[in-house]
């Protein structure tokens, strides 16, 4: 476990502040009936198995109203009934920022769930799963957080630490080898080139022209599985990509690519179903 | 079609401008390899049937370098190859902007369309689909509104504008009577009252009481449709939650509630795949 | 006394610290004078009588730089000489916020206490005084929970959280009950639906189509009791408006209507005097 | 007329956009009555007399929404039933919008207002009318804006724009010239350092010790007149200040002191009363 | 030493936090390879001699991640290898955040080691060293800070606390005293007036006028002399201005000029070298 | 030129609108002397010869208030009396952004023409200039920018787009080996890993690890070169680092190191004079 793997607090804090904006707003009209005074116990539970991931957001969203006792990690299997932290402070407070740490777990965990099926999925092979630029917009970071606390990898986390050199790039450069070259002669020297292909008569050109990275996209199993043989004695990494989904994952993995990619893990995960309860 | 249900651009700037540095950040290396002085003419096409939502937000991303032509409206049904809208700009910025009005577009109207799946379920009854506020951080103003684009509707919109008072509340109160007389003492006029129920005993205390909403929560179907025949001459409404999904969301309807809510729509909805061409 | 009276301090956060830097700027230059180490007791008092409102913010902006104990609650009746809160802390630090923290209770308990003069000319009437829309930008919010402090209510907080349908509304939709239709249809069920009137023959309509509340506005105090009266029976709230001032609040009141909204108490109270003394 | 006296855009932006976003928020529930398509026209106009301030912020907000056309100046003298300034735009636009324009103007036009009457009432003396920080928060630089809009002139800014040594300075560095004394050491070249004095033995010290400006605070009338003529070759500026109102700033006037600064035109000014009408 | 030459954290906060985003962005990759538990010692220590500034920032910094110990004070004179601080923390974190801690360090005081340079070499004379506006974009009231804390003081902050009548003013207004005049009647009595001359019959204007502060502006030092000897019984300040540089600013400060202001100071000024070392 | 060279304007928008309010604040005082209605045309000159950068900011900033035509490009080579740009506009306007408008031309400049140098000073050799994060805190991604326009190269932009591996590093996990193979586990397929060695033993450690880039810290030349002769069959690159200056850079070229980067370059470079003249 790494200190990477952990977001600093300016990695959410802003979300978690516009999260409880957007949410309590003007303030709770329901706490008004609620004693000022009144202390309360509760927990957070979750109602079905999977990863968790947020506990930290969620704990800091209700420190600010309570104490706080965390008690699984971001990353750690959960099955329903587990607590995944409890809490004591006043009721007008801990109702109040109930949902806002719901959701940031529900959906987190629902992300680093979805991703540990797949890594789960391709066990045994060497491949790893990686996300996508394929984000919602406002949560790309901690979503790539998520991807990582269910055991997947990250991709590029955005247009600017790494190059993929898609069709359109090549078809306005003329050729793969040309659009290599060119950006080569102006990027950092710490940024890698992947190149995307579609046919493998592309890959051999790719390599070539000293691609770090071949996305092989859309592309038959029996392609992929002759691309990484033919350049298995190459640097370059393999990554297959194209609408894989669960039933599909093994097979891909299997091929002997070294990450797949898959945008579902981020645009289209469902949430893992969390509670609060008072006790 | 109204004012409400298109969102000022106050609603959404703030979110888009923060997508963008999430992708484009210090700027897109890959751009590198393009000619600066490339126009390029393309379109953003549907992949799938469904519903379109986040139109005008994708339009207005790329407008910053394109001249954006709009083809479908938000709310409108899409078939898979419908094109969405199509622009002519340089190259450069055209791919830079394209993943996040992406993002924006294939979430949203993934939200769209899963309402619109609820809706149709439903028809021919008089129960509106309605959203939670189990909504992504940072995005239910949007989500509240491709719920609107699929034909449902809008519960309240957070803790501010409106009470529901739950089982915590009921408890910490004494009484649903003393909950809702507590309340209405000191929340503005305009705010209506929803109590939240899980057995029949309790929706006749929560009518008597004085309260506008009866939320009847995880009850059988069988005592939902009693509560509504009961009460049927008093001025309340019914709102049926708990875990309803497309295949027993007609079944509730059947009941005679007046709303159903589903957290699915804003925390479940899969994104509906559309992708930009170069044409 | 509940919790949705005392703002939350994201409600307060960004304006105490925007008010800082409004007033301390690049620094106080007068604070050169001071010895660094010089420690100073002092204390914020009433310069007249009035309800004390703000002084959580106060005490927070002076708790930045001293220790602070607060000796009045908000919504406190306070005399000329009262003590609001008292602090200890370094002499540079104390003089270069003293006059933020005053210009929050100067301007709140302003409000706060001309709201508790218009609720003092009703009592004994069924009519709550209620504030409106007309609040000085960016102050809102805070406004609004002074007026709550003052014995006030609350109307609506913006445009977002219940329904007005005004002339202007009302002629571009053709009729009363056109506009009520049309905007029932697509708003949330939890928001309420007023209509503002100036003649009796529009309040029969406004009610048979359903309005939950009816403005009265600029109306003679004969008409206000007649509309009141001759629909005693129906669940509709009957709201005053139009110039009332504290000389015929009390006529309005005993009309029989439920709520009069006053929008001097946001845009016209006078400040209260406090002042800060070291001791 | 100068530059100085109209506050740039940065100035008022973004208190624009908070008070849009205060009033209008997740969208204007009631615009859903209105045909989307439905232009309007119509005209801002006072409803007393007073002196327009905030005519162009007004415009500005309007014109997001509306083509604007300004019939009056800041500054201007304007007459109950004048027209402030017109428009033409889509009836949801504007009607949402209204409310927003109205609040700075009617908040801001009473500043000028109130300045203008003690302004008008110091007519034929040397003096100044000048505010102080005793402002609402958020509004400073706005309010101080309309303050020159009325006539009169600004003190300093805040705290880092010119030195203001209060009894509690005085105390603290044991006199009034080793206060001077020291302030001088470390400030800009380009501050004024000004001295509060509250009797006539003091105001000898603070000229000897090169204050530029004297305060006398709360003094007789008697005794500023007599401060004023004992130190008439010296090349400093008199100041009054202490509760001086519009009965009595004329006397306060009349004894040749150079400026009055006057609290209550920036924390109790009445509104001037503006609405909106369609035409 | 005094308040003033001590920021607030209002002051550098937003710079603090946006450098930390700015370097860490969404994540220390590097990290990684560190045991998350690890506590490490180190001290920030200097490479050369200079005047030490931004201590309190840096500290700042780290101790958002470790237990910092302070070992000099801004404006402290420091040799090669003397501590400036000391730490302890998590290896995460320290590393994570020892490059924008330096950041501030050695900029900050690379402008406070010129500003002594020059302070020392006017050693004796009258002339205090003061900055300009020629400041780093957004960082201008840091690097102010610096050169009080080199023994320089500042000249105005921005456009808004001072007023400077340059050749362009003076032209488009017909004459020095034109300008002058013009602006007196409109600004706050408590801003000075300093006119800018480039030539020794204008001084005579300037002063005439009114001039607080006459600016000799790339004159001959001869000229200065002259100037500053026959206007000596004026209340006058006098500031030399133009390419000063070090081996130039003794004669200049000889001419009997209050102030040499000079740009240098923060638009070119060396950082002074200063590194993390772990103990 | 590619349009990675040309930041985005979210790039520096947040960095001119932070200027302007730093040097605008509340209003430029001395534009009172200004006719409102005077217009002006002018131009931004170079007064000495470097590499023009920021000359799109600096028209942005003055496009706000005037029309502006660029003459130069960033990148382009200027001379002394060269126009960069000239504009006509309000003279209020102009006399107000000048200031800020070259600010950021001079600083930007000043790093693009002392990167020029360096460049210069190694042509013919194979080695990039590069940049490191000793960036002006607020000001790295314009200040790489203004790297890459004077002809050098970027290093990673920050700790989150490439892994550094420094001593401290080495000796926390035990060895080079175990802390690449640690890092290489956990970050993106997409990120190069530079190890920081300081003697020769150490190189090969590293290249057997895996590096992608070593850093040769502070060696004697002979060993760089030794080093890179050693490994030329690798497909390793060498990067030189360590108080290298104009005088040291070509005998480090000359030892065939692929990379030199250079501190001095961000954070010890003189501004470029430049300035604006009415015409």
């Amino acid at each position: 476990m790494t200190g990477w793997r952990h977001p600093y607090p300016a990695d959410y804090g802003d979300a978690l502040e516009l999260a409880l904006v957007e949410d309590i707003g003007t303030g709770d009209l329901t706490s008004a009936c609620l004693p000022a005074d009144l202390q309360v116990r509760g927990m957070i539970e979750a109602q079905a198995a999977g990863i968790a991931c947020g506990v930290g957001i969620a704990a800091e969203c209700l420190s600010a109203v309570a104490d706080v006792e965390i008690k699984v990690t971001d990353g750690d299997m959960i099955e329903s009934g587990d607590q995944v932290l409890n809490f004591e402070g006043a009721a007008v407070g801990c109702l109040s920022h109930e949902r806002v740490a719901l959701n940031f777990l529900m959906h987190l965990s629902g992300v680093a769930t979805l991703t540990r099926q797949f890594v789960d999925a391709v066990q045994g092979t060497r491949a790893r799963i990686v996300d996508t630029r394929k984000t919602i917009p406002g949560m790309r970071s901690l979503q790539k957080y998520a991807v990582r606390c269910g055991g997947g990898h990250n991709h590029r986390m955005g247009l600017y630490d790494a190059v993929m050199i898609k069709d359109n790039h090549i078809e306005a450069c003329g050729s793969i080898s040309r659009a290599v070259e060119k950006v080569r002669k102006s990027i950092p020297h710490t940024a890698k080139i992947e190149v995307e292909t579609d046919r493998l008569s592309q890959v051999g050109e790719a390599i070539n022209a000293g691609a770090d990275i071949v996305l092989l996209d859309n592309m038959p199993h029996k392609d992929m599985a002759e691309a990484v043989q033919k350049y298995a004695d190459k640097p370059v990494i393999f990554e297959a990509s194209g609408g894989i989904n669960l039933l599909t994952v093994r097979a891909v993995a299997e091929t002997g690519v070294h990450l797949i990619s898959v945008g579902a893990l981020t645009h289209s995960s469902p949430a893992l179903p969390l509670h609060l309860e008072l006790i």
